[in-house]
């Protein structure tokens, strides 16, 4: 590097970045041990003004002129952010739908970041791509589709493939719509505990946010078939597009699982693209065990399936999966295939760029892929079935204390309960719930336990995913009494 | 860990992480080292269909289970990477606007990935937003706006980050398009060579893509900003809501640089929305020499800039900023701040996933973070001041030559020129056209160079991007020669 300065010359060094490297493995490696062996809080909870302030900080000196230079420069940086971050590798987190990854999957993830493999045209990233197209490859197959005739993609995360997808259904039902925009009066219909990011598409996608038809839901809290057979006459009598109806796999609120079958039967009859929100609940597909509560997921016209989720690779990786190989240009119509190489318009197929909303793309399959090769498809197999296995556990240990309510049977690996003692259930509804988010507030901050909160028909809830191997029994048995006792501090506030 | 299998166990053990984290470290070093000194390819060229069936042959032998186990199977898996990717970090290497990224700003990112790291909800995430929001911080300040009055998020790449600054400028123009759909006759105006994310975001947005006005481009390739103004008094007249009009700050043909301060003006005068892309261009606000090529941007409403091009940190990692910080809760109007925690409503600016396309986000920020802690902003200063040179210099190089002809000056590192040894020029413009595309392919497959293409009104091109701090004033000399004898093979085909 001729003329370059010093700091440039040591940030792109083999040497510099080997000792870095070195420090980096050491620390990684002993936070893991005191992680995961429960030593360390769960969460570190602090001030967010005060956290901006302090990574602010950090910018005005520059660490590697200092003594320490780069690998020491590097050990600061590494031991600010793995003692304020958190820690999903605590077998007491059993909080968000984001899980304890393997941390195998992020060491494959961190050597793309390093030499930077990127997509988006297949000469930027061969072997990127040829991940992908392997992992997508499998996704279809398991989705009970044959992968000559199906397609799909990896994208960043459920929100932006659900808004692909989406889009790619609008734009079937409505040809036109991608040149000359969305016909008022466009519609789309969703079971009424969908993620957020459906209605948000809505939004984004032209028809508006109010377009969105939601289809009450049974008992089981999944999409109530009658009425969405309803829904769609009474649309149809409005001579009112209906660009899909969007189903769920594992709901936000309790995982439940619509029955995908029957469904499918209406889409069919109305002739309505189907589209199935499996963010969470697609890895079901895995387990011989569990994968009957997706029946019916093959008559989909598309599919989303975080494989971040249950899959236990890092954020973000996502997969956005079409039944139909021949609607996987209609996301972007604009792209004719030769815009990408007028030399070699075959290689549409293979230039991801033409089907993501991305353009540039991080690799995002390595973890998966990485994970998968080391120890096979029966990995997340067993994965899947202990979740859900530990999950239907929990409901049990729930259920057999007078002063805990479990509020649901837990389809996958998400349960919703109330914590009741004796002076909690003489209260109001509005009172019980705002213990509820008292205590849960309270329990976080001290950091011994990760949960999380929701609200079920106005019902304030504590609410758990189980998505950690290393959470055993005993970690939900003392949960319990970690929530008692918050439950009484907070009484005596 | 009771009751898991051996396979859970071993991908997330502590001990066997290490063990695989030191032939990780062990292989990232030394393959940077060969590949930083030039001793590989530059890139690997292969069949995309034997690369699919190579990738796919992984997942069917679980590697762990061998005898070489967890770290012996890590070790295989990026041998496999590492020997089918692209070396970016190659002193040849300048092609895509992708970096060399510094590998010290991927070992912050691989950090995040081993611990998941992750935001949307800032409990998740504490260290996570807090580093988001004093980069955002500090882009507001150096794109000349006060950090407390105006905001910003990073998101998954430009594409992302300029459908949602645009779908804000929707939203803030037509505040009843989010609820209700976009009314027929909503338009959007751009610059000529805008990035085709840009059209693609009127055709995503509901507007159709036919809704965008291209506003044709001076001798220098930039908006001309009297036909600006003339398209904007013709929309006005034809009572055609303008949602924004997009300019460029380094477009992607040639790097080219809207005059701001003049499209500025116009908008003013208009009252419309003013956009800059400014993915690639917006570093060079750290150059104190180079700055004033952006005058202007300070008016713009929204701007966007990836800090995975001329930051050299690894994608993706881009900013989403807003000149007004009260338009930040415009994106998803849905969105009221009480959804995301009922008890806790001023954790509404604080909670990233409010104002991103992303639920779970990746935090994307820690590679510049540790990048900018380590050295300072200097570096960045640094590295945009040598990209830029370096452009010039070899526009030198390429009109000292008669067989070479640049096609333009280079307004950031961005140069697109031909190859037109005598015999070449005889020919008719669709043949040397012809020559340029297969003599860079040819060039990519042979695997010394890699450079990329461009069509400029019809005229094939040669690009490179001079975004590589390895590169030397020596290597774009070979760069010539390589080209010249690469180019005599073609021709004798």
């Amino acid at each position: 590097m001729d003329g370059c300065t010093d700091a440039v010359a040591r940030a792109w060094s083999a040497e510099e970045f080997g000792a870095a490297a070195g420090e980096w493995q050491r620390l990684l490696t002993e936070h893991l041990r005191e992680v995961m062996a429960g030593r360390t809080k769960v969460l570190n909870w602090s001030d967010p003004q005060q956290s901006a302030q302090a990574a602010a900080a950090w910018l005005e000196h520059p660490l590697a002129a200092g003594p320490d230079g780069v690998a020491g420069g590097m050990r600061q940086l590494l031991q600010q952010m793995l003692s304020a971050g958190q820690n999903l590798h605590h077998p007491h987190y059993i909080g968000h739908q984001v899980p304890a990854s393997s941390p195998l999957a992020g060491l494959l993830d961190g050597a793309a970041a390093i030499t930077n493999q990127v997509m988006a045209v297949y000469e930027m990233g061969p072997w990127a791509t040829a991940v992908e197209q392997a992992l997508v490859s499998r996704l279809c197959g398991l989705t009970g589709w044959d992968p000559s005739t199906s397609s799909g993609i990896l994208t960043h995360g459920g929100s932006l493939a659900n808004l692909t997808a989406l889009l790619t259904a609008r734009n079937v039902a409505l040809p036109q719509s991608w040149r000359d925009g969305v016909p008022a009066g466009t519609t789309m219909v969703a079971n009424a505990d969908v993620h957020y990011c459906i209605t948000r598409a809505a939004g984004i996608l032209g028809l508006g946010a109010a377009a969105v038809q939601k289809v009450p839901l049974d008992a089981r809290r999944r999409m109530d078939v009658q009425r969405l057979d309803d829904v769609l006459i009474g649309l149809r009598r409005g001579n009112r597009p209906v660009i899909a109806v969007s189903a769920c796999a594992g709901a936000t609120p309790t995982g439940a699982i619509d029955d995908l079958s029957a469904v499918a039967d209406v889409c069919r009859r109305h002739e309505v693209w189907m589209h199935v929100d499996a963010a969470h609940g697609g890895s079901l597909l895995f387990s011989r065990r569990y994968r009957d509560r997706l029946k019916g997921i093959a008559a989909a016209d598309s599919v989303v399936w975080d494989a971040h989720k249950m899959l236990f690779v890092p954020a973000l990786c996502t997969a956005v999966l079409y039944r139909r190989r021949e609607v996987r240009f209609e996301t972007f119509q604009q792209d004719a295939p030769y815009l990408f190489d007028p030399s070699a318009p075959g290689m549409a197929d293979i230039d991801v760029g033409m089907r993501t909303v991305e353009c540039t793309k991080r690799a995002t399959g390595f973890g998966l892929w990485g994970l998968w090769a080391l120890f096979g498809a029966e990995l997340f197999e067993q994965l899947v079935d202990r979740m859900l296995q530990l999950t239907m556990r929990f409901r049990e240990l729930l259920n057999s204390e007078a002063d805990f309510e479990a509020l649901h049977e837990p389809e996958c690996n998400i349960l919703a309960f109330r914590h009741l003692p004796a002076e909690v259930r003489l209260l109001s509804l509005a009172e019980q719930n705002r213990f509820q988010r008292e205590l849960r507030t309270q329990l976080i901050r001290e950091g011994s336990f990760y949960i999380v909160q929701t609200t079920l028909d106005g019902m304030a809830a504590l609410r758990a995913t189980v998505i950690n191997p290393l959470t055993t029994e005993q970690d939900l048995r003392d949960l319990l009494t970690a929530v008692r006792q918050c439950g009484q501090r907070v009484w005596n506030l």
